[in-house]
């Protein structure tokens, strides 16, 4: 695969970069007997560090913590546990998250500071610390261990999400990620790792973060929906040994668009894989009034519930796409609408057109559908990606009992 | 019944005040063969009149005509048809909805100008004109014909929602509702028709009517969730000859507090009856910093997917609860929170309590459950009507094709 110059590792992960390793061990913190539930990513040399975290005002402990040590700028490791969310524990729970940093940096010799944190799981509950003391012990790492901590991060998740890009004779970027706010309930929790062997300086690393959440992970089925414990690190250590990367550099471009790519196709796998979930949903907005109310209106259609369930009963009711844009507020004017399944229009100028129904039926039941929108009204651009609606999402949401 | 000096009327409709008569036919709008689907509410003399309407950016033909129409303070009787919606129909379906207006009008010796109009159903069609002009000869106004028009307006509804309340000695309201927001799809409208033979000056009129639909209709189970349909009317004939009622008179309050137990009736009536719905969900804040912010959080909570899964699973999941009113982005103090579940308090002062797991279960099953928190941080406080997400509601949205 290839784009724009960003070529895709096949079987990238996080440890992709140059001079990153991780690895992770079953602790018992989950439920699941067995299951890889505590890991580590470590950098060989101090890097430059960046987070984006949850807006939600009930904050778990590791992102209290985390949030504080990565506006210094800088890491070098990251130890993540999936089971429990410690959060809504209190300054127990930020003891707890404080001492897993400790276990990691004493075990590879760093300073607690250097370590950031992330946990993913029931809220409510203390961290296990006599297993996790246990267990930090049996953790090694691997140049190919990214594989591993994808897994051990997976709460609800049915398949790990990683990937890696190479901008050709430049840097590598890799990552993973697990879960998804509304689609993933008690283990609601966003993590997505991003490791660089680019050289970047901080700051501008934070703002290029920022950036390729605000048009990837923001715009996943969502509804401003985030977790107390939603977390995206990014860490980059320069050990491609390329020219270094600031504001206003030569690469700064060519490193936000790769970027941007890893986050997306990140995305895109976490919409894919809700619960419940038989299709990816694409939906896009164009000719909106603004940037920002293309944005909102594609997140309102995105996790509209009715939209949902008519995308689960591969039904082209663009009623219910009207009426969840009508009702997110933005600037419409109804003769001006265009609409299209696919490659299909289905309404132009605000007419209903005469389309082969036959045709967007059979569409509407592939993996991955894509409707758009052009509202002709200015430039205002966005894409969300969502699912579909299921019996399967009441089951699971319902039968589990917390 | 007997609330506050309010008594509620067996067997009560919105023609229980004097001088309203109603009735309805069928015009073959439904596809439902035979089903009620066009009906007239008419008042002996003119009434003051108060109406609330959608706020969805796209706006049905007959919201757009009886906005204007009610603007002047004064209305004699409301026209409304169920199974198309006329929304999103142009210039063409104005044209229409002034017809509809006018047949009534004709009929009854009233200017078009004094007849309100309202539509609920299908998105994007236009009114079967030539039906509707044929049976509009067949609709007889009868005293006791409100339980007719409460059936005429219903489309997913199972069952019809009246009520009428007496204030002693002075006077009675009366209302028909159907519908809810998120939780009817593309009928997905709130029709809500309110009558009294109290005697009340217009301005204050459109002032009760804002207050009370503010905490009864836009606290059910929604998101800022309008249709392009929405419409509540009220019309006040004075014939049960009363002393006048305005802003700072002795029985404004009254008319507001029995005002508002009609439109909570109702509005808990439309929650319990959302599709693929087994359980009222009642959702109280208390302690909020403000009004604003109790009314935002609980109406996030009451929308909330998870939250409405775990209902649905009688799981007394206060983690979810927790994690929504964060998200809503209020002001919360962890340590602060009381939860209780009906009368039983599983949080308190942010701690879990040592409850009664198996009594909280079988509470949970009920077929109205309570939940409320208090924020301990101000006086904000403020009820929100839901019910629980189903695989009913799933089949129900995503087998029915547009």
């Amino acid at each position: 695969m290839l784009e724009d110059g960003v070529d895709f590792i096949k079987g990238g992960t996080v440890t992709s970069p140059v001079g990153f390793r991780a690895g992770a061990t079953s602790a018992g913190i989950s439920r699941i007997s067995g299951k890889l539930d505590l890991g580590i990513l470590c950098s060989d040399s101090p890097c430059a560090a960046a987070g984006v975290f949850t807006r939600n005002r009930i904050q778990a402990a590791p992102v209290i913590l985390s949030r504080k040590r990565v506006e210094k700028g800088q890491a070098v490791a990251i130890v993540a546990s999936s089971g429990c969310a410690n959060a809504f524990t209190g300054e127990a729970g930020l003891a707890d998250a404080g001492e897993m940093t400790e276990l990691a940096a004493v075990k590879y010799g760093l300073r607690p500071d250097d370590v950031l944190v992330a946990s993913t799981g029931v809220i409510g509950v203390r961290l296990p610390m006599a297993k996790l003391r246990q267990a930090m012990g049996k953790v090694t790492l691997k140049a190919e261990g990214g594989h591993e901590l994808a897994r051990a991060i997976m709460t609800t998740d049915t398949v790990p999400k990683e990937v890696a890009v190479k901008v050709r004779g430049k840097f590598t970027i890799g990552g993973i990620a697990k879960g998804s706010g509304m689609i993933h309930p008690d283990m609601g929790t966003l993590l997505c790792f991003l490791t660089t062997d680019a050289d970047v300086e901080p700051v501008y690393l934070q703002k290029a973060l920022a950036k390729a959440v605000d048009i990837s992970f923001n715009m996943v089925s969502v509804d401003g929906d985030t977790s107390t414990n939603d977390t995206v690190f990014l860490m980059a250590n320069g050990l491609a040994k390329g020219e270094a990367i600031s504001g206003g550099s030569l690469l700064a471009e060519k490193f936000q668009h790769a970027l941007d790519v890893v986050c997306t196709y990140l995305a895109r796998e976490i919409a894919r894989d809700g619960e419940g979930a038989t299709r990816l949903f694409e939906f896009t907005v164009e000719g909106a009034w603004n940037a920002d109310e293309a944005k909102l209106a594609a997140r309102t259609v995105i996790s509209s519930p009715l939209v949902k369930t008519a995308v689960h009963g591969a039904d082209p009711n663009w009623g219910r796409i009207v009426a969840a844009l009508g009702r997110s507020s933005i600037a419409i004017e109804p003769d001006k609408v265009d609409l299209k399944f696919g490659e299909v229009y289905v309404i132009r100028g605000g007419t209903l057109q005469n389309y082969d129904e036959g045709g967007v039926a059979e569409y509407l039941k592939s993996a991955e559908i894509t409707v758009a929108i052009n509202l002709h009204l200015g430039n205002g651009k966005a894409t969300a990606w969502g699912c579909d609606l299921s019996k399967e999402y009441v089951a699971i949401n319902s039968e589990y009992t917390s």
